[in-house]
């Protein structure tokens, strides 16, 4: 280990990303989501369940976990529940909604923020065309003007469910990214809804993957582009611990930060998997402490370990080191 | 098993994809293509064996399986056969052309379409660009109004065959769906031409293909996002029926609806890999009996075994039955 | 093998790509890759030793592996190396300067390029996005022109090191290959920077780079839609010779041309997996021979074992017949 500070003027040293709005990102305190797990808004004993469930993220889930008859049951629950709950610690409080297209998104919204206690992260199904993205901040917007709730600025994660959602994920990130700028929510996330992308190109499901690893690297690829979170595939067969500790690790390898839940017996086998290693730990620890020497220094560019180091991943330590902090607490 | 009908005004429930063009697809026949065997325009006895073969697409090939010096004798040829088969059950007739870079393709299409019972399916091989798809519909449309033959409108399959025509295939296909929908043709499908497209950047063929396995991927998932065919590599040793069976298995899994095929032995073995399991087969007959009843009963949203059933699921069992009625025929 | 020539004008006969500015490619000589090392600019023993190594290019480094307060030292160095050695025969002497973002590429290219012998190729890492490549582009013609050293048009270079810089890859070098039509520089290939690029999207690296297919797949593939190289990723333990070689027989699959490599031990491992195989030199020889004999009889397409033949495939067979010359040189 070792870092250099140079008589270069700080000035000059500009890091390529950091002109990127990655230091308003920096500003946010980052939000671990190894484990997102769903809870269907329809039954309250579950959803009161939630602080005892040590996931990273619990979503009370209006959209495919709740049947069209208990639409309007689960909105006023989770309303309720969310009053209730109010800040869990070291629990990201999300609500799935309904997708634009389902004609459901606006009563779930208007319902929902009419919460004392609003969600901290809104998660968007069947992002599939930026029409979407726009109709969805459109819909949030006017129901937000109406409300009079000018402060709520929620955390936003998007899915890629289908193979339209896959074509256009760049341009879909990029607009959102842009409403993400102009503060009406913070972009923060991508899930990886398999099983709706499996049914919407016809593939055949095997256990390693294998004939999804285009669709799935691509997902999380995009996602670092844009550094935001990427949230990997839910592992259906909840009796196999085995099999959901393999497609686990092969997440995090692939670079995903987190995974789909659907059984609370899955959490800590995810949870490991996505919790940074010994070795990584250390060397966000030492990349900071490096840092913050360095920024008491004041001048020059900024290296570690023999190499220049720029904000991603100054950003990224500060990530893992927020993560590992979620590992005590639960 | 089990649906819902619910009370929400069926004019609210607007699927996501219903305004993508899907329904002006569903009302056209879906075509099965398992199987798509090349047979040598220049090869008149071959092209008569047609109706006995047992492919769902049966190509005349005018483009590489036909040398330079037998262009002219194949045209007439295919022209002829055309109209002595007239409809064969069950088996879609399609002709292959040369490229537009070829200075053949005007010919092609000239002598052809001259002929009484013109071929249902066109394929166009070497879509590199967007300036190749508008020249192809230039000529056709050029070739239709000198001939007086306004009422044909073919279905159309393009290929993937060199790098270039990957990168730019989301654009040749938007551009050809603008064309379809204008009804100059029906767009319905692409080919991956994996020969050409090993040579194009310099790759080498594996028996399992894992050199190609994002090319190979992204193929049949642009195709889907277009909700069109996506037809898979030739597995070139016609002897080796292990390799076949693994790879047209492998296709399947992928999304890809069928294979190309360049001998006869290969037709029941890759039949069967595209055929739809039982269960699939179980999955879309309820399905759709489920969609006919809530059709009749009036009113709501259409959910099946508990979620939002949109258009394109609809479609896909509809083609599902489409595809095993071929089965039974053939 | 057989070849045909008809008669067919051969002003009709325009393949595909030779409007897509192949023929100016083919007018430069090919310059082979199949290894490409890194030896550091402050190491001026290393340096010296460039004519020994037996590389096919060597790159004399300023970026990653000079520590900050090296880099002065390190561009002198490198100046004068270069005036030392002047041309190596057979080995491309290429200069790796920093990126647009560290603000020292105007002060590396201003010293560098005052040799009298200037390099060949220059190669620009963190080419992250087309802001970056104009950037570049403008500081390199801005000192030249204050140098007056019109008549200089090195081979350009670029990396691909992170998520945004494979987003914006095409866009990026489509814009580089506007350049390069001007005569700025002539856009030669890409590099996979997979340290970086691991880094950046925090995936982890495994012996067989699985978690990476999708990368490493579609950087080679969008490099030879450009008709440029395409050299894969460093093999980190170099003690590992079996490893090395597996990986460098899957680059090559791939259809990479080349490698990076960290150490001496690395070339003979690659260089042997780079090089074209018997078959394919065999192929590449009969089909300029069959080229050469239908120039000389003047008209007609040119079709090569039954098929009709496009110049990316001729320029691909001379580039084989190019690369293998190194062979015996080296």
């Amino acid at each position: 280990m070792g870092y250099e500070v140079l008589g270069v003027p700080s000035s000059k040293i500009v890091s390529r990303s950091i002109s990127r709005n990655v230091v308003s990102e920096g500003s946010r305190k980052y939000v671990p989501r190894r484990t997102l797990m769903y809870v269907p808004g329809h039954d309250l004993k579950k959803l009161r369940k939630i602080p005892i469930l040590g996931v990273d993220c619990a979503v009370l889930e209006c959209e495919d976990g709740v049947a069209l008859n208990k639409k309007s049951e689960a909105r006023e629950n989770i309303r309720m529940v969310l009053d209730e709950l109010k800040e869990v610690k070291g629990v990201d409080i999300a609500v799935r909604v309904n997708s634009v297209g389902s004609q459901l998104l606006e009563e779930d919204l208007r319902v929902i923020l009419t919460a004392e206690n609003r969600p901290s992260t809104v998660l968007l199904p069947k992002t599939d065309t930026v029409k979407d993205i726009v109709q969805f901040t459109d819909c949030l917007r006017s129901i937000l003007k109406d409300s009079a709730l000018p402060s709520y600025c929620p955390r936003l994660i998007t899915y890629v469910e289908s193979a339209e959602g896959l074509i256009n994920m760049k341009d879909i990130l990029r607009r959102a990214e842009t409403f993400s700028h102009e503060g009406i929510y913070h972009l923060d996330g991508v899930v990886f809804g398999a099983d709706d992308f499996y049914a919407d190109i016809g593939a055949v499901k095997t256990l390693d993957a294998a004939e999804l690893t285009y669709v799935r690297q691509k997902i999380v690829t995009v996602a670092k582009a844009f550094r935001i979170q990427a949230i990997d595939m839910v592992f259906t067969d909840y009796k196999d611990s085995v099999g959901l500790q393999l497609q686990s690790e092969q997440g995090a390898r692939n670079g995903y930060t987190g995974k789909q839940i659907i059984h609370p017996n899955q959490i800590p086998i995810v949870c490991k998997a996505f919790t940074p290693s010994a070795e990584r730990v250390e060397w966000a620890t030492q990349l900071i402490a490096a840092f913050e020497k360095h920024q008491e220094s004041g001048e020059g560019a900024f290296t570690f370990q023999g190499h220049m180091v720029d904000m991603p991943l100054l950003l990224q330590a500060k990530n893992v080191i927020q993560t590992i902090k979620n590992v005590h607490k639960a």
